[in-house]
């Protein structure tokens, strides 16, 4: 493997010294990019491209070539894990993921089973392998996977939901069952994030998208349980480079001191929290990774700037701040913010590493 | 005007002690109910049952005809302010709410006006003087609005968003015209709220829908800054009695120790905050409305009354907790359950006003 030229991402992680504040942006590789949509559009569907994996290598580089970022990430979606779990996974035009056999019962929970990585998900680790190897160690690679139960919202749902009301109903009226699908979504994610660091990652993401529309109590024995479970059963080594793990759970400004004692080196933060009262509370525990709110980059380069430096005076002098947006970058995005973006990071966050 | 014969929940809201905890329910006159639904399509669109006061009373009342609900809520939309202000409202079915008439540049600011709550808003006045007759002293009336700001996203973006681009991008862009919005917005709520009471409501409501989607910054400056200013120029008084108003931001349990300083009576929780941890973090100011995920209506009356149980424990003993959901109810909640839910409140409370 090729030595690794900028281990910003890595050292922020691990709150080592780093020059500069390192820098990436959830869905980096996407729509908002016109290469992207090209590359897209020549793959077919959207599960054809994260299927095919020289063209999701060609898509998780597009953005390193127009932007100085500090990390790739794979490109890939959540859904993977249980599309091969059997669950049928399709993309209906303007309608978001489906599932055509959600998990309703008892027996749609007891037909779940752990995908073999090198198996039914061999294109995912095709195409960690693929990308380590084209990048020939220009910035660190992110595998990732979705968190258990961000995943059985839409195994359960069958797809996108704004009222939960079956996996909920299953949460509340049936929790074994919800454990036992929890449990086995678990051990899948876990098998399926080491296969990614056998295959090249040298980070790893934990989404849990939808962590945040859980009651204090059940984020804690449905959500953070399962990840905290994951990580205790992750490779954390690689090269002989520690691999560090970040979690995310988007509206769980309020969970912070918990989710530092989950075993990961960081937390993804959303916009909801200043990322200064963020690290007051955690302490030294885990780095934090985040937190601009995308739609800044609907505003003007400059005032794109000034949120950077707000951001920057908030997490104040030190390592142990991996920059971000506090969720995805949106498809509608002018690409030269996007550059604006990082160039400020860059630029403005030298004076808090002297 | 009838002698108020329950007024538990006025009494909650001002921690003055009660016999039980008091329950109503967010959209409690709504989908759920087939005598709803019957009303509905005997009105037509659902501006036209906005609009009509008869049957805007008639739906107001159907839930107090199936539960001993303490409080009955104006049946009406937050967009009507909007609307009054000429941006031409209309509900596309599947789609949510659409304006025509978006507000994008600062001549659409310039064209927005404070309503005549008595001219283009007669209609709501008209509904509350129906229902506060018609409820005849059973239960008080709550009259309510939203937010300035949660308007301000619709009016933006013209509609619903899951992203608030165009909203965003205004008020990141160019604050001063976004602070124009929100000032005329907030001086039409302050009127469209005090005629409310003059036409009979007996508390008063705030929906911050989406405050939650805001920076920590930018929910003082942009959302709980307007609240602040309408809650400091409402009527308070009416018939002799108090009125209380109470807050409510969606996502905003991080926010709860600000929010209990804007001069509300009460605060509206959602269920990601634990109510005994939010009692503990606002000390005596303001009483609290809340909380159970309304997706507990979807298990089993046991369950329900074992989360009502859980809720009235968080709390503890004494006033100043009005029972709620921590949104509206939704449309696929059998009425069973709503039922079970009321009877478990009012029951299992008892022990905590001795």
């Amino acid at each position: 493997m090729a030595e690794l030229k900028n281990d910003r991402f890595l050292r922020a992680l691990l709150k080592q010294p780093v020059d500069v504040t390192p820098v990436w942006m959830m869905r980096q590789a996407g729509r908002y990019l016109p290469e992207y949509r090209a590359t897209r559009t020549r793959a077919g569907s959207f599960m054809d491209l994260c299927k095919n994996p020289e063209l999701a290598c060609e898509v998780t580089i597009q953005p390193l070539e127009r932007f100085p970022l500090d990390a790739a990430i794979l490109f890939s979606d959540i859904l993977t894990v249980p599309d091969a779990m059997g669950l049928g996974l399709r993309f209906a035009e303007g309608e978001g993921p489906i599932f055509d056999r959600p998990v309703r019962s008892a027996a749609d929970v007891d037909r779940l089973f752990v995908p073999d990585p090198e198996g039914e998900l061999k294109y995912v680790m095709d195409a960690v392998r693929t990308i380590r190897r084209e990048l020939n160690g220009r910035v660190p690679l992110i595998g990732f996977s979705g968190s258990p139960w961000t995943l059985a919202t839409y195994m359960v749902e069958g797809g996108s939901s704004k009222e939960f009301a079956h996996v909920k109903g299953m949460l509340y009226d049936q929790p074994a069952l919800m454990h036992k699908l929890l449990d086995v979504t678990a051990q899948a994610v876990t098998q399926y994030l080491n296969a990614q660091v056998d295959a090249g990652a040298q980070a790893l993401m934990i989404f849990d998208t939808w962590g945040g529309a859980l009651t204090p109590r059940d984020y804690q024995e449905f959500s953070l349980r399962y990840m905290t479970k994951i990580v205790s059963g992750l490779k954390r080594e690689a090269d002989g480079r520690k691999v560090p793990v970040v979690l995310f759970t988007k509206g769980g400004g309020q969970w912070l001191e918990s989710m530092a004692e989950a075993g990961a080196d960081a937390l993804g933060l959303d916009w909801t929290v200043d990322i200064g009262a963020a690290r007051a509370r955690v302490g030294d525990k885990v780095a934090l990774q985040g937190n601009m709110d995308p739609c800044v980059l609907y505003a003007s380069p400059e005032r794109i700037r000034a949120e950077v430096a707000s951001i920057l005076a908030a997490y104040g002098q030190g390592s142990g701040h991996v920059f971000n947006l506090g969720h995805g970058i949106h498809q509608h995005v002018n690409p030269e913010h996007a550059a604006a973006f990082v160039e400020a990071v860059h630029e403005l966050s030298a004076s808090y590493h002297p």
